[in-house]
């Protein structure tokens, strides 16, 4: 556990997404929940949304992997999203939480915090601000990128060490750490901040890696690359961010293992 | 009511169907809303999501036909499909069921039942782990297929007769059955199961078709026909799922009756 | 305040709202959230999707708009939308409101009433039968139009000059008037009707132009300019509904000021 992801590491874990096909059980947000879905499907995962109380912790144990996404919470969902991380927990079925809005919104805060103290997530991801707002500083406005990611790395250290957990924080260069490691990816387009929903797919690919991959660092790794290269090769059919969008998702399917060792740029 | 439907007649329905611009009152999931809103409007119908307690089944009432999936229940929008389907049962309004996840999903499985109990729909549209969930086989994970197509004919025969309903059951081939007669469509392509919501959306066309084809069977049979041929057609315009889905749409609306006849491989 | 817009006070409201990139609280529906923030995102503004009651007021006072439509309310979001008015009231944010449905449906006819009481929109933007049906005329069936909107100009003319507010009437030609002033739209193209959401996401850009822009009026012209010039450009790439939305995505992230004041054809 201890080998730093290489493009040849990211690119077996391709391999073993796509032979696994996981379940991935998505408790994620109206606006993104579409996306979500197909960009699992494209990538070769089999997505399932089951986001109420009664049914998500059994959903969730018998799942390969969870994401929490916390863009539109209700009371409702919120109570869905408690039950998921007790069957993860239960079930030993790796989660991830993706804290949308943390720091900048109060109620959604505390309930993410309140799902990490109830179980560690195998991988947090997020942006700076948001990485930022969970461990207590202000977060952005909404959505948005308050912080450099540069500036938050001692920040998602020592949250990755402190609820032993991977942080994995987006940005113009993704930044991912278990506390000890440190791994960075440099794929990716501006254009992806253009299409809604794009970041928080990626934490559904990190779910699905996650239950195919032992390693949670490198699950993080592998999903980043595999989004941010296929982002990459989607930006030449791309004549703006509708034209985008269409284009990931395609490219998303089309990208190999051995297109992803060669392109994943890594340091 | 004892003809089995023919190209000609499906495709007479397809002509029906675009002179009657059915509205579709859809209460689905937050998956797919948007997508099947879409497959509506291409196809010719006329969409509104009217999914709360309050309105259902006023809604229901007036609306030429109702769809019911269940996708994403939560409490608040399964009072509303208990109250649609009431609506719709005391204005004698077609509705269809799509009991996505039935069988592996206990708590909406006891809903699903609820449902059809209170009043027959005029369709149930799943694959075959749902429909054989619903009479009370074993489901299979999630939202999968776990059964083959061919041997849940029976059950589906057994469910259309109990329920004086007809069944349609997707799958590589489609089989759709009113307890009596029995018709396959043989169109459609594989890269349907890489963009989520294409099943879903199926059941909404059927409640259009029900609601403008006199004949259940023909309607559930028309409906699929234009799916399946539209994703024929959209195949050769297809880089991969993403401009699938596209491409879908436009076909959808492009596909006229003589084309349907032409296409469409019934046994 | 009472200059007519004009081409040139049209494209200047591009170039502010480009410039100011406004965030947009909007509280939506199921069915267009995803096109709607990426409508917002492609025009160049911030959109962020805070629909829940506990944090809907204090995001309300921190966005630079807030945009409430009533396209599938819950109690539980219905409630979000009244603690929203209530925040963008106390901090004097603009909010838009889009009353999808009223007139034709009880319950949420009676919400569009008292979130209007509570505190008067900046902007109303609806079809002719919703803004009937908001001053007490009967609605169409659903989210049709069934009034002309020629017709309707009276009535918008007084519920703009009973509440203090801007009334856009979306149609063939969109009619926008505060009460004094009346501006129309005539660009736009049919095959706007086939995508759903091309109304709501209209709302949400007149959100952000209301942000931006100090008279509502001009506000509701220049988004309804960036709209439907933008599909104008759109339907040159399209082969039908799915391909126009993703053209018509394309196209308002590539809409410049000098190409909208060449294109907007105003009355």
């Amino acid at each position: 556990m201890t080998t730093t992801p290489t493009p040849a590491s990211v690119a077996a874990a391709l391999a073993d997404f796509r032979q696994a096909s996981p379940l991935v059980s998505c408790l994620t947000n109206i606006v993104v929940a579409q996306w979500t879905a197909n960009v699992l499907l494209s990538a070769g995962a089999n997505p399932a949304m089951i986001d109420n109380p009664h049914e998500a912790s059994g959903f969730a144990e018998i799942a390969s992997g969870v994401l929490v996404n916390l863009g539109t919470p209700y009371d409702d969902t919120a109570a869905a999203m408690r039950a998921a991380v007790g069957g993860a927990a239960a079930a030993r079925t790796p989660w991830v939480l993706d804290p949308v809005g943390v720091g900048a919104l109060p109620w959604r805060t505390g309930l993410a915090r309140d799902l990490i103290a109830a179980s560690s997530p195998a991988i947090i991801r997020g942006n700076a601000s948001e990485i930022s707002g969970l461990t207590g500083g202000v977060g952005g406005r909404g959505v948005d990128t308050a912080t450099t990611s540069d500036a938050v790395v001692d920040i998602a250290r020592e949250l990755a060490n402190t609820r032993n957990t991977v942080v994995a924080v987006s940005g113009e260069v993704d930044q991912i750490t278990d506390g000890q490691r440190l791994i960075r990816v440099h794929n990716g387009d501006p254009i992806m901040t253009r299409v809604t929903g794009v970041g928080c797919s990626l934490g559904a690919l990190m779910a699905g890696f996650a239950a195919s991959v032992d390693d949670p660092l490198l699950a993080a790794a592998a999903a980043t690359a595999l989004l941010t290269v296929a982002a990459e090769s989607a930006v030449a059919a791309t004549a703006g961010p509708g034209s985008f969008a269409v284009a990931l998702l395609d490219a998303l399917a089309a990208v190999s293992p051995d297109e992803l060792e060669s392109k994943v740029r890594l340091s």
